[in-house]
């Protein structure tokens, strides 16, 4: 009645899958889940994903009646929401990153003797989350991980926005899960009946080698009039129909919003359970902490931001006499320097760890036989799940930093997941390589001439264009000091002429600096703006000018975002707004 | 060998896969597929599409063999390739799309007595297609629609760019197929023996309900080497690798490029058949036009352009008087009186039919029990599928006019295929709607901000947002018209303020224009520029300035691109370079 009464208060929302699940999620609530509503952020708690995000309600009515302070009825926030999920199917890759961070801190850190990693992650998906690729993806990954804590259940409601699922599916989702190498079970909630979801939720629980999808039917607006059609997808219902859904479920008390106390008692208990389980995770870590101190001082890392003081110091520093590369390889080496320092840089490639040159050397394949502790991972031909597992990974713990590895085509495949890390604070690190058209024999398809304008238009991700070994370098610290966003490294494929004269990697936080002028104390004539690989162009063509006695300023644009940040002084400075003739060179679209 | 020449001589390409699947594309090409070299652009000719497009090469071979003319070795290119494929995964929603064109069209015009659309779809797809989301989304539909004339071959050679599959791959492929709704079967050609292969086509032509997954073992890089890893996945051969695999083959012929005669003639016979089933269909076609000329006009309609003359005469036509909508209600009216008048508009939305305002009211759902020949397509929720399935349909009939529908923010989802669609120039109307905040209830993860930066980025793609009912109809009109390339229409959920006094459906074709000037003889002391639902805003601050005595000019700029080729001396016209003042305004990132 609370989901009720929400979505009458608030004139909107989707209380039909809420209503449909409302059993199931009070069971997990109260039975299964582990958590410390005093201590939201206790690391060992099990995690929750509702993929289903528009049925938000039901989870925000969950953490009010276990007392999670700052849910407010009718108000629809909770801070204690890690993640935006909503485009559907991407609450499954994300909880497949949670259920992957589980499992690699589990192999790095558990000893014998204590496991200071040791939780449940769950996750709920409606039918449109389960058919979207992202989610076959990001399951078949799951499988493939053996990630037994991961249990996936399905709302199988039978309906869609559109209408009934018949009229778009017909395939046999158990059996497509079961091909992926999931533990399936089926439950039948439609009567209201836990006792079968309780056992498929022991049998999860025993199951060792792979995830567990367990399939609940359900009627979607259960108690309404509109209860098992599309038509309870959303918005609110009839005030008499309200009244009658009150009737059925005998609840006489007329006033909106009110919980019977013996479900906060209930719920209390749970919530105590919780608290007791917390006191003894502090105690298990007491205890590594004694026994295994090396560890456990890596593990705490890990579990606030993962940085090791000076760590910047260990990015390679470049200069003009070093042999040319090619920007992806710069990254290729700034990464695998970092990862020696920062123990919680963990990440992989789409099936392009050679081209992307973003592999941690020695440093394992996760869950391969020799090294289930393994820092790269294998996301196979799976862009989209690459990119929604990576949200997952830095909302388990603030100290892992995940990259997230393709061609700058491909980023096309991601677009969403990309989005959704800047609304989700998910300092994840993409690395695209093969960035504009010196890609090799690939034509026009691998060409991403268009891209950098869409990326540079979401809101707050960082996207860097470095020129050469240093601004790579100082990329990399600029991204890594803000991870409360994700970055974006566009690398060339091409070797680039060098490192330039100029360029600095600590400038790169201005996002745009003057990298030559021959203008001594005049102002210039002309200025060249250029980022990536044809910031040497510009630099070549200064000096054909500079002989023809030309004033001539080159400019580094390497990440937008941070020049626009700068203030006024600053970027008059750099582009003083006098001088009109300016010429950027960048080899892609000139939308910006 | 002719592969090997290939690779040598262009020093680079993907022989691998090409060698693998050699004989199998021969068997293809030379028994199973119905086709005339003569004649290739025959309508009734199966369908091929390479989704493993890297594997072109394989493709080139096989049409220089059967003799399709303008085929060139080492330069890599024909004209006789309808789309690009290469982004894997996207080949198989192209193929689904060319056989649901079949089906659909089959089931409109076909009688009891003479079937005039009766052609078979193959697809040879390799790993990384088979776990790419967009592919099992398609499956999922193909099997949903009982696409039975789609034959899906799965190059099941184990290596994908990283190494072994096992590296990130252990899902049962074939039980996913099955659990989709597919009829399965599984040849192991790694030796060679086609007999297992031909069995399998024969069960494929026979299946009535179901598409058909041929699951493939083969060798990639067979003969040379490197064969079986996946090093042999691209890059040239050693010299004496390629004398050894010469050898192996007893090839004793030294010159490159060598075709022996009778290979020719072998494929010649497959040629020759073909002519002959291009005769027979001609004269079944002679047939239908007699016997049914009402149906035959049609058909012949949708086999050219699918434009009858006046066509766009039947767009409404608004004025101020009217009662005011949202662009997505003046879109769906647009949308239904074209479908009265263009036999070829068929689409549909992943599962936002009624939201998107895009169905076509009394023409039926796609495969629907009552309604086979429909031409709503129900994608459920599917929005990569969705495209990558449109843009099969017009390069299976260039009559045919797909349009795609769901929210704007979704277009991250279907970006890619998008971008395909320009590079194929395949003319799909995408149909985006809630394109900026005004979207209601759901908040930041549905609000499209930055989209429409990004998609103007993309070369050719005309993107219109028009900014009330004149300008919608407009805008259907100047897409319709420009059917080489994609269109995109970002259309407001919320009402706009009604028609603007100055807009016109005509002058949308240019782009940009002016909707309303008090200057009089003089130029304006400001321009406002506007697009969609914001050109309102635009018109009533121009009253406010006008009032206070100020010469206001509005424009609308309803598409970029096609304002952007405009003359020189047109552009001036509306934005005189000489008003300096302007202001943009358009509820989204200012980009561009």
């Amino acid at each position: 009645m609370l989901i009720v009464d929400s979505v009458q208060h608030a004139k909107a929302g989707h209380a039909g899958m809420a209503l449909g699940m409302a059993e199931v999620a009070y069971f997990l609530y109260r039975h299964a889940m582990r958590y410390n509503p005093t201590s939201p952020k206790w690391f060992n708690r099990d995690r929750f994903v509702l993929s289903a995000g528009h049925g938000c309600l039901l989870q925000y009515v969950c953490l009010h009646l276990a007392r999670f302070q700052s849910v407010q009825h009718g108000i629809m926030s909770s801070r204690f929401l890690c993640y935006t999920t909503g485009p559907l199917g991407q609450g499954v890759a994300n909880a497949v990153g949670l259920a992957l961070a589980e499992a690699n801190l589990g192999a790095r850190f558990n000893k014998p003797d204590v496991a200071v990693v040791d939780h449940r992650t769950y996750c709920i998906m409606g039918d449109g989350c389960s058919i979207e690729g992202i989610s076959n993806e990001a399951a078949s990954l799951a499988a493939h991980w053996k990630l037994h804590k991961l249990t996936l259940i399905y709302d199988d409601n039978h309906n869609t926005i559109d209408g009934s699922t018949d009229l778009a599916l017909s395939e046999d989702i158990s059996a497509r899960f079961e091909a992926l190498g999931w533990n399936t079970i089926t439950v039948d909630n439609s009567q209201g009946n836990l006792e079968a979801f309780k056992n498929a939720l022991i049998s999860a629980h025993s199951e060792t080698g792979k995830p567990t999808f367990i399939r609940v039917k359900t009627t979607i607006g259960k108690l309404s009039r509109k209860e098992g059609t599309s038509k309870a997808h959303h918005g609110t219902f009839d005030d008499d129909d309200v009244k009658l859904m009150k009737q059925k479920v005998k609840w006489d008390d007329t006033e909106a919003f009110h919980v019977i106390p013996m479900v906060y008692r209930e719920m209390q208990a749970q919530a105590d359970l919780g608290g007791r389980m917390e006191q003894e995770w502090h105690s298990k870590l007491y205890y590594y902490q004694n026994k295994y101190p090396e560890e456990a001082a890596e593990f705490k890392f890990l579990l606030a931001d993962g940085m090791l003081p000076g760590w910047e110091c260990s990015l390679p520093k470049w200069s003009m006499s070093d042999p040319v590369d090619s920007t992806r390889g710069y990254s290729g080496k700034c990464l695998n320097e970092l990862a020696k320092v920062l123990p919680g840089l963990i990440g992989g490639s789409a099936d392009l760890a050679s081209s992307n040159q973003a592999y941690l050397h020695n440093l394992g394949d996760f869950k391969q036989p020799n090294s289930p502790w393994g820092r790269n991972i294998r996301y196979g031909v799976r862009e989209h799940a690459m990119a929604g597992i990576s949200n997952g990974l830095p909302l388990h713990s603030g100290g892992l930093i995940p990259f997230a590895a393709t061609f700058l085509v491909l980023s096309d495949y991601m677009k969403n997941s990309i989005r959704l890390s800047t609304l989700s604070h998910a300092g994840v690190l993409y690395i695209f390589t093969h960035d504009s058209v010196g890609i090799g024999e690939d034509g026009p398809t691998h060409q991403p001439i268009e891209h950098l304008a869409g990326l540079r238009a979401i809101p707050h991700l960082l996207l860097f264009r470095p020129a050469d070994g240093k601004e790579t370098a100082g990329a990399y610290k600029v991204a890594i000091e803000n991870r409360n966003v994700p970055s974006l490294l566009a690398l060339s494929r091409q070797k680039v002429a060098g490192n330039v004269e100029g360029t600095l990697a600590d400038a790169v936080g201005k996002g745009g600096y003057i990298v030559s002028d021959n203008s001594e104390k005049e102002l210039p004539e002309i200025i060249l703006i250029g980022s990536g690989s044809e910031l040497c162009l510009c630099e070549a063509s200064a000096n054909v000018l500079s002989k023809e006695g030309r004033r001539v300023r080159v400019v580094s644009l390497v990440c937008w975002r941070l020049f626009n940040r700068q203030t006024r002084d600053y970027k008059e400075l750099v582009l003083p707004s006098s001088v009109s003739k300016r010429v950027s060179v960048e080899a892609g679209s000139p939308l910006g």
